[in-house]
């Protein structure tokens, strides 16, 4: 069994190859070659944690296993990160643990990489300006994967507590992408593509202000009632997502389904457009959106990236169980 | 993080520890300090494997995690155990992963510890027989447990395959008991208690063959469809379980409640006679039935003990993540 720690998970899993093991496990899930297991998820009345797995098994790639972990919201007071993740990996084989992966880092590049993987896949390809939405710690990563994918020439940025968005700035400095703090109009107004990731219960971006051919990557909800966008935004544009089960049931759809602007059948998952069984964008005035609700397969992805080049490179350690 | 193998849990873990402490996580479930989470298990087409977790919270006894892993029946020929487990354990107070437990030699004893439980509280205090029904690997497990808890004088075993008989009279053996290979009929007719533990679709002990007070520990029955007793026998008697839930939807109990000749009211948990708040038997004459489903919380419990023993031994693997 290897052990890799959130240190070497750092050191070996880069941004390019967190996008191509999402993009493939995107593909392997719409094809139906890797499929997500039901979700546990708990509060379990200590703590006042959240607790719960995610897992799934890959079998175009090989990869089984399980993200556990969950929120623990006195953590940051401790030092320590609020979400705790673990990956646990499995030999399809012989159902042995292969693989422990300190999932906190890798739970952040994933999550950054389906962006991207949305962007790269349905925004404009002459998509000039980029609008984030939410400021916190998850949207450095999205920053960093979305400016690799398309060339971007601004970002705009509003978060619901401003003191927070110098942190973001510095990164599209050090990215050498002009900033600008604006009002949510303002944002939807100019930029081409949005990447939405914030903790809202309610919508922050209304569908008057969405122009024609936008892509939308709603990132942040993830569970029942959360929510980032008018519905109404969805009721007019092509919706994709990592798993269509998961985006009516706890991802951004949830509103729109239960007002009955659009159905289940209406989601596309993310990975036909990558397999080519979707066109994906037909036009340049089509609004496109990403519900990004996050799977096991996503985690269990990246981590078997990470143990597998950890290995190689000689910074995993062996333990027998 | 302790890694805590599977030769450290032999070494450390013994029948008294296990029986201890599955005792007690009983107790807590039953006082609702204690809950089992949703189980996920899924054949996941491949290798023919099924595949999934058991997790829960013991808010009592602060334990927090999941024991993953399944059963690969191609294992054996590659010199492997078939069912493959290992135990996750998580800080309760921040979601940190604190222990790697091996999870083989540990669900034996759980299992065993379970229906010996079931046999202190349960069985005649002036039991003198016991049958064992089932010969496989577990049922060396199961014997020696049970043998700890009641003055036995004697063992009468069936199994399906008679020659797997030798393995479990050589433990006999070892202990003391005189062994003797019957028929079931010859078993039930003389058993004061009997402990069934095969994988067996179909009724092998029959109501008419059962004294008035046997008591029955019911520990094959674990999934749809697996069957070891004539549902009327469950209708004679008074049923215990480990979890309700699990006893009328995968345990023994599925069958005479599908037959509508119990319902899930009749049902006890075994904690309940550990915590006095049910008197368990009342007579010399009733038959009593464990329906031994397997919790999470009982591997969650044992591991608890497997790895405060080993670290205080220093058996102990210490290891960062």
């Amino acid at each position: 069994m290897l052990i890799v720690n959130e240190e070497v998970c750092q050191k070996v899993v880069g941004r390019a190859d967190a996008f191509a093991a999402v993009e493939a496990v995107f593909g392997a899930m719409a094809r139906g070659d890797a499929r997500n297991f039901p979700v546990v998820r708990e509060a379990i009345g200590h703590a006042d944690a959240l607790y719960g797995f995610k897992s799934g098994f890959d079998r175009a790639g090989l990869v089984l296993g399980v993200k556990a972990g969950g929120y623990w919201p006195g953590n940051m007071a401790k030092g320590l990160t609020n979400h705790q993740s673990t990956v646990f990996l499995f030999d399809p084989d012989t159902g042995r643990l292969s693989a422990l992966v300190g999932g906190n880092y890798l739970t952040a590049v994933r999550t950054a990489a389906a962006s991207a993987v949305s962007i790269a896949h349905l925004a404009r390809k002459d998509a000039k300006v980029l609008g984030m939405v939410g400021a916190g710690h998850q949207s450095t990563f999205q920053l960093r994967a979305a400016a690799e994918v398309r060339a971007f020439e601004k970002v705009l940025a509003w978060n619901p507590h401003p003191d927070m968005l110098p942190r973001l700035a510095a990164v599209a400095e050090e990215i050498g992408l002009p900033f600008e703090a604006v009002e949510r109009e303002a944002l939807c107004a100019e930029a081409d593509a949005i990447i939405t990731i914030t903790s809202a219960f309610e919508p922050l971006l209304m569908q008057v202000w969405i122009r024609p051919g936008t892509h939308i990557a709603c990132m942040g909800t993830d569970t029942m009632g959360k929510q980032e966008l008018d519905p109404m935004i969805l009721a007019g544009a092509t919706v994709f997502t990592d798993e269509v089960a998961q985006s009516v049931s706890i991802g951004e759809a949830q509103h729109a389904v239960a007002a009955r602007t659009i159905e289940a059948g209406d989601i596309t998952p993310l990975g036909a457009v990558i397999n080519g069984t979707h066109p994906g964008r037909t036009s340049d005035d089509e609004v496109t959106v990403f519900d990004g609700t996050g799977v096991g397969l996503q985690d269990l992805a990246v981590a078997s990236v990470a143990a597998r080049l950890a290995a190689e490179r000689g910074l995993a350690t062996e333990a027998a169980l």
